[in-house]
């Protein structure tokens, strides 16, 4: 019974199906029929104009989203615990050609109007320092929490006043929209530039860069060639994602992930480290206890000495859910 | 009928049943059973240790292996026409932090031992220059064309004096292994690392950088990473290049698409830009004569003003290229 | 007797004296009295608006330059004996993170209208190109010869029509003003940024990044600072600046060293491999003549097996400038 | 009275004097004879092979250091207050192409061994985390503190435990050789490469690159030559450099610094927030009685809401720093 990641989930039948339905000679790269499609689905989707693109990965999604706001002498600021700081190896440095990301701490990996603004005001040295051109939040966060509309709101007023540009790393934002239950662009907010990522949620490897600023996805697309990112049978990813957008298959799946994350949540009750808001679980638990739990076949990363990180995915059985949060109720 | 790319063409029904095998719960990235096996895979096939690491395109693969041989401050020798050249992007001057290419001519886009030596000799300003520290050759070249074992060989020897390295850019590195009736190994000549596409010969997107110096391996892991090119679900890639090595298909798939070339070479005869020796024809044809071709339903490519062209891909119907061949000849 | 670059000429008295009044205490880096006067001096030297920077090399004032014209995917066109193309060790890579120098070639390593022109028609491949974004150019050329202003019109209208930006590297910018006897601004033509040496002119190490739009001012003081080249006690290069623009001493100098090369020119009649229009020559000489030449004394570059290069400064002496043109006269 | 910076100082007159002894023709960029000398003056200094080469800011010496030790995949642990993390406008980024620094905390902004390996401990995520490739520590520290050379060799210890580089941060390194009363080699302590300053210290514009392993020397001649910073008129930096060590006049003027800073830290008292062990001082005051300072003609920096920074340079007159002393005390 896998919770490890929801990378290790299977890739959903419709997904399948619409990849072998591309299987048919189409003009390479991103000349095909599908991938022609996908700026009208992605625009219908968030209701209004946007570019939308395929990645392979969520790394490349949010390195390509953060060259369209970062010059190579400019900063992101990030959350310390985030994706792009902490488990990408140094992408920002390599594709914003050295950019550097300015930390803050924010409680369950979420970033304040305040703690934005307390980094800003730390860059007082002229040239000495590099000037930060970009926000980059995470929806939902490393801990697996959403911010709401408003949340994104006061962050976006912020962003604004200090003249700066705004990304979000979706890599779970399906799971973001099920449990705020908004809109998909009120779970945007004011971004400019969003990873919207599908991989985690049923599909192969089939990420998308939307761009609310359609004007930037020329450099996207320079850019997503220079990297080795355009595939060159590049209808195989655009079936992915039309696949998943099909009647919001997407967010069923991530509803699906969330609800298998419930079942076990119930279970944990007081070991919660933080409200269950997604499908992601961060559960206070000893050495010991986790032993007991493996010896029952669970399977789950240890996050750090005292916690567990619980991941469930589109595809976890309701009952492998229901038997870990009595597994952990039990102890 | 389509002779535009090998790119257009499907994926290989094993292929397909391969992925399909893969979709069950594993560790993420290249933790899976499947891609802990590529080592040994490639290790068997060119009789000899090495290190084999999936990449989802030909200019990724390209760029990775390169990084293990070239600094940021160093150069690469290359043929003018090559694809690390003209078609990349710039992607060598990214991923080798602006390291140049230093271009050759040659005959059918084939790079000398004199080719290479010149370069290497009008290198004489010392640090106002930047110093060649590797080879890239392409087999078959942009033209279509096969190095032969001797060939190699004496650009083995003249790269071995130069001290430098030898990257080959094996996109279709099967046609050449098909053409030339030669090992793998004898194909691959004193090349330290080799980009082996599989994207162009059946696969859905899965090449592989292959590694002489299996310690080099490490390196090319981080700087994967990095390029945001380490999909999670890795095993859907290493299941793609396992099917295609699985009993030879690979080559089988190869022999197919040059015999298919073969049909289109008989056809046109004198017209041939370059003697036929793989799945790509280079042909003399007039902006009417194309016209026509098209009229009767053929798809290629303009090369330049004088001509077209024609790449058959392993699964082109014999009855095309045939019909194709005779079109032309009619001409 | 050395007429080996104008790199080894002495320090001006004025300089030295301008460099020794600068050594009180006073704001570091560019916050002192004579770094402010900048933009102001270079602005009415040629008649408008621009920003001056002081950078210490010819190498870092043309990355710098040319980092406000280009992106990272981007490319600049050049003639292929450019200073920033052979000379500068891959700077330009490095400045510009990868972007790439398009070659193309020139009479007298001359670019003109047509051969930019050609090189903007080659890029037809979409996004497996890089795009132009810039042109460079030097003025005086690699091989001592001067763009007229008519010359500069031309190719101005050709960057234009492109919609490039312009780049001048004058590193022997007052050698081509004292040729050609025009205003500063007619030398400099259209360029959107040149870089103007003084260090071959009679300065120590000061030239200058020079903006004809100053808004680009800020760019290049973040990146000269990322780059190492904001010097802490800027006040001495400040200083020699000055101290070169107080009279126009530049242009006195530039025209001593033309004076100079026009006596040893007079001697080389037709060996001249081009005309006479700076203080460059190309001077055919076996190597027998050279050995002769040297055993005499003179001390010159071989350019290359028919070539030797001739370069007088502004502290060469005049008989010694007509010893060398009268021993070439006799051989 | 100025005490803002050891950069607003003047440049000594030996300094002076030797620079106009190089203003003789001789050969350009580093091939002059004085340049050809300092390999051996600071083996000698040091007391063991070393290479060493002129750069004209601390900025690039430190960037130019450290890309001996680290690829651009890795990372250098360095303290949070690292001049190359808070002062450079992130030109580690720019120089190691996208390398990150991981950030230590150390009282003084002192790095310890334990702090080190708490950084290197915590990379335990594979390829998705940038591996420590070197260490960095500043001497005296940006709070003005020496290590000592006990400090120093529990430093190396661990450093070589976790198989990484070391470099040194010298800008200062003078004042700590100073403080310190030792040899240099015990300051530099087991560092493989150091950024020695003079510039702070009564050159004009030079520092030193110095290599324990001189074997690196030709990388660092590549990667200078390529960052702009090969001057044609090396000779003129070497002149500085080999005038500051002639009868360790750069020793001399480091204690002429470290004394009047013992002027003002006598009238300081428990003002001070470290003890006072170079040319730094880090004075609470505040606000109201910085103005008052001020108003007596005392010139400082605000460090923070609580502390002036109170810098001495080789030419402070004593007097003047006696009466900063007392100023301070009579508050």
């Amino acid at each position: 019974m896998l919770f490890l990641s929801d990378n290790t989930a299977r890739v959903h039948p419709q997904v399948w199906a619409a990849m072998q339905a591309a299987d048919a000679p189409d003009a390479p790269y991103d000349n095909d029929a599908l991938s022609q499609r996908l700026d009208a689905a992605y625009s219908e989707l968030f209701g209004r104009d946007c570019a939308a693109l395929w990645v392979g990965t969520g790394t490349a999604a949010n390195c390509l989203s953060l060259a369209t706001l970062v010059e190579p002498h400019g900063a992101v600021i990030c959350e310390e615990n985030a994706h792009i700081e902490r488990d990408e190896c140094g992408a920002p440095g390599f594709y914003l050609h050295g950019a550097k990301l300015l930390l803050a701490s924010g409680e369950g990996a979420k970033l304040t109007p305040e703690a934005i603004e307390a980094v800003a005001a730390g860059i007082t040295r002229g040239v000495h320092q590099v000037p930060a051109q970009a926000v980059s939040i995470t929806q939902v966060s490393e801990y697996g929490l959403a911010y709401s509309p408003d949340e994104l709101a006061a962050i976006g007023a912020a962003v604004s006043r200090l003249g700066l540009g705004l990304h979000m790393d979706g890599a779970r934002f399906g799971n973001a929209v099920a449990f705020l239950g908004c809109a998909p662009a009120a779970a945007a907010g004011p971004a400019d530039a969003l990873s919207f990522g599908f991989t985690k949620n049923g599909a192969m490897d089939a990420d998308a860069v939307v761009l609310f600023d359609p004007a930037q996805a020329d450099l996207v697309r320079w850019r997503r060639k220079r990297a080795g990112h355009l595939r060159s049978k590049g209808r195989f990813m655009a079936a992915q994602l039309l696949a998943m957008l099909e009647g919001d298959l997407w967010l069923d799946l991530a509803r699906k992930a969330n609800a298998a994350a419930v079942l076990v949540a119930e279970g944990a009750g007081e070991r919660l480290l933080y409200p269950h808001q997604s499908n992601e679980l961060f559960v206070r638990l000893s050495p010991e206890e986790r032993a007991a739990l493996r010896a029952e076949g669970f399977a789950f990363y240890d996050w750090d000495d005292a916690h567990a990180r619980i991941v469930a995915a589109w595809d976890t059985r309701p009952e492998h859910a229901q038997a870990l949060g009595r597994a952990i109720a039990r102890l």
